[in-house]
């Protein structure tokens, strides 16, 4: 695929969305303190981070409020508690699961929500429902976009099949999500060809999720917006399930439009992330989690593997191949 | 630049070095057990890793050999109590540093020696001798490559002649290096076209050298391997100096060609390179390193940093910018 724009220019589509609270939120289950979310925010804001993802719109009814932070809800008013009228801050994001969103209840009217932009994320086998929550969503008023999970284990005729369903559906961004942390800057100038070559024509933006299971999310970032994604998932200190993300810090180091400044994040990470990491929460690159990617497998047997201390490389990669 | 070959298939010209010795060598003077060395000889020859470099050829008339360990000198008889007659094993390198390796003198001729391959380190501006050595290697019977170290601050005119140079000297093997971590894939397959369109007609091939500041050494090297080079350096964990280099575990993982085993160095990570880990030696991508590869300088002052528990991520990048 062609390269668009270069190394030292501007390029104008690009946006950044900080997704730490909610991918990060798989690390710790949500539970952030207030204190965290508002630092963040505020860190954001002074990037120039384009969206702050906030968490899911998680079902109340398959969930236990008990059990999970208050970012797994992501309820308006526990988001205007932070934000406020967000005058001056980054647009605001959720995510809604297919299957784990009681949508039609839970997502209120733009008009009447600090919530900008509804993002849903569904595997291969539920695009149908997947599409009634984008319609749902738009028709609510949102920017929607769609993400296709695990997509490293869909044969890509199918791939093709949804995205065309998809292209008809009122979505303003279709993501590319490596889920496993498995594929290759190659692989991912490859799909992007396959993506912008449907929603190209419906005018839809492409973005771009990835995990660092190859040490490869901060890579396949920057090569998926050399070829021309615009819209670029990362989390601070790449916080997030398993080997975690794209790092905010690397992308707002790289990008070259002056309105992201590098400086801000870094203050946050001193100040909120070092803290985290030494409380003992686990995220990003190991052994286990380089396995699972490698063999473009989940990565939940490898979070046990870590959660129980254990080293055993050798055997661990045997198993995934059994 | 083309694709040379694809994800699925072998590249037959594709060649690894496992440099933990030498690189990771930086990280603790060398001072590695003769069990630790015995181990990694064994865990390379059973992966089939192509090059073992046992670490630098350097002047016992500079470096005093009480304050490091024997493979900063990488005497034949040190190298041949661990590797007997090497029949099975990876073919064997040392690294030489212009101004700072006696060579006339340490490097004896390859018929008495284990060593397979000299690597000739330079800067830009110490040509000339890099190409007497070179000359002195290849008369004494050894295959020859050569680094250019930092050609991030180089200027790209003056790269081609030093090039174009050494283009007619007995090299086989030319080596794109990203000391500094500052470079981006799409640097680095520009750089393989500029080097290939030097070298390529001259028959000599490529090889990479990558570090992780930016946490693109693995993503730099496969992808200098889809446009063609060769020769690839890879380290244990990734340890070397700083950010340290191309994980050995995610290349071995990634190449297709069926004489490379992956198992053996998984079994030689947990066993031997967790221990490293754990007695405190740091290697690795961290906030310091990343703002070092952004800024294009060398790590020193991020490895003071960090052997101080600096945290002051904000400061230290003002400190950078001065």
């Amino acid at each position: 695929m062609e390269l668009k724009g270069n190394l030292i220019s501007v390029r104008e589509d690009a946006r950044v969305l900080d997704a730490t609270l909610r991918d990060g939120g798989l690390v710790n289950d949500f539970f952030f303190t207030d204190e965290f979310v508002r630092s963040l925010y505020a860190a954001n804001t002074a990037a120039g981070v384009d969206y702050m993802e906030f968490g899911y719109k998680a079902s109340k009814a398959l969930f236990d409020r008990e059990k999970f932070g208050k970012w797994k809800f992501c309820d308006d008013e526990d988001i205007r508690a932070i934000v406020g009228e967000n005058e001056d801050g980054p647009k605001i994001s959720v995510m809604a699961d297919v299957g784990r969103c009681d949508y039609q209840q839970d997502i209120h009217p733009a008009a009447e929500s600090p919530i900008d932009m509804v993002r849903v994320a569904t595997y291969i086998d539920t695009i149908p429902e997947a599409i009634a929550m984008i319609e749902d969503a738009a028709k609510k008023g949102y920017e929607v976009t769609c993400n296709i999970m695990a997509i490293s284990n869909c044969q890509e005729s199918d791939l093709k099949i949804a995205l065309n369903m998809l292209a008809q559906s009122p979505i303003s961004t279709m993501y590319i999500v490596d889920s496993f942390g498995s594929l290759y800057p190659e692989e991912i100038r490859r799909l992007v060809d396959v993506y912008d070559g449907i929603m190209g024509p419906a005018g839809i933006k492409l973005g771009i999720h990835a995990h660092n299971n190859q040490q490869c999310a901060f890579a396949n970032t920057i090569e998926a917006l050399s070829v021309g994604v615009s819209y670029l998932d990362a989390t601070a200190m790449g916080m997030g399930r398993g080997a975690g993300n794209c790092s905010l810090e690397n992308l707002l180091g790289f990008l070259k439009n002056p309105r992201y400044k590098l400086d801000p994040m870094l203050r946050f990470i001193e100040e909120h992330m070092l803290p985290l990491k030494e409380s003992g929460l686990k995220w990003g690159y190991d052994l286990h989690y380089m396995l699972t990617g490698l063999t473009d497998q989940h990565p939940r047997t490898a979070i046990a593997a870590i959660k129980n201390g254990d080293t055993h490389y050798s055997d661990y990669y045997q198993m995934l191949l059994d």
